[in-house]
């Protein structure tokens, strides 16, 4: 994480208190903008198309939102595919891959309580060796593809 | 936390999909939930009343919703007031205090790149212990008062 003080913003709507739980509440807290940023990071979608496929089923005018936000909160880059300049691809900036810890607290404490689909296995690496697989999902989030362990899921 | 499998729910409405990130967010992904965990966690606030004071102003049909949603979800218990026994006091259970991890590195992750109000050495103490941290937020919560540190927020 970077703690430099020069590089801090305010948010870019007004928030209703500077209470640090607050403002990650107001860029995260909907029923969509964590799915959005597990795909990024954990599924290797980082096409719109791959993202409206994802079986939440998430709709196109909701999906662009969520990207222009997290774009405009420097959470998310948009870059022409090298394949085809004409398509986007969606990628974390070093700030979106700093939310990685709260994904992955998040995916143990539900897989804790709630059968979910988690394989076992990396619920397990998850909590065990919380390090390495961060370190995974961060490796494999800046080569933007799934990484090798959270792809399974 | 508990891995006991025997102990796992369904959740208590239909998820849209059993990946565990998916679990968390239809529980914890609106904009109220997470501070009304945060008050019961950090600032102890433990009475309807104390809660609808908090700064960002949560109307009171929402903070009664939410509450009763976090206690069908075995996150929250709600117990009569030792001193008065006509009014409540919510306290989280287990399940609610393994979300400690969650809320912290929300806080971290915006200490780190927005300006809030959290005093910079409460955060650099979660950055640095982290389970020193979390250890004080646990004992302190389950006595029901504010973390030493995190009460001064």
């Amino acid at each position: 994480m970077c703690h430099d003080a020069g590089m801090k913003a305010t948010l870019t709507r007004q928030p209703r208190s500077l209470c640090p739980v607050n403002i990650a509440v107001e860029i995260l807290g909907d029923r969509w903008t964590l799915l959005v940023l597990r795909d990024l990071m954990l599924k290797g979608r980082v096409t719109f198309k791959s993202m409206i496929e994802a079986e939440e089923g998430i709709a196109t005018n909701i999906l662009a939102d969520r990207l222009s936000r997290l774009e405009a909160e420097g959470i998310v880059e948009k870059l022409p595919d090298e394949d085809d300049r004409r398509r986007a691809r969606y990628t974390l900036t070093t700030k979106g891959l700093d939310l990685a810890p709260v994904l992955i607290h998040m995916m143990v404490w539900s897989a804790t309580y709630y059968d979910t689909a988690a394989p076992p296995g990396e619920i397990d690496e998850m909590r065990r060796n919380r390090r390495r697989y961060l370190a995974a999902v961060r490796a494999s989030a800046e080569r933007s593809g799934p990484p090798e362990r959270a792809g399974k899921r």
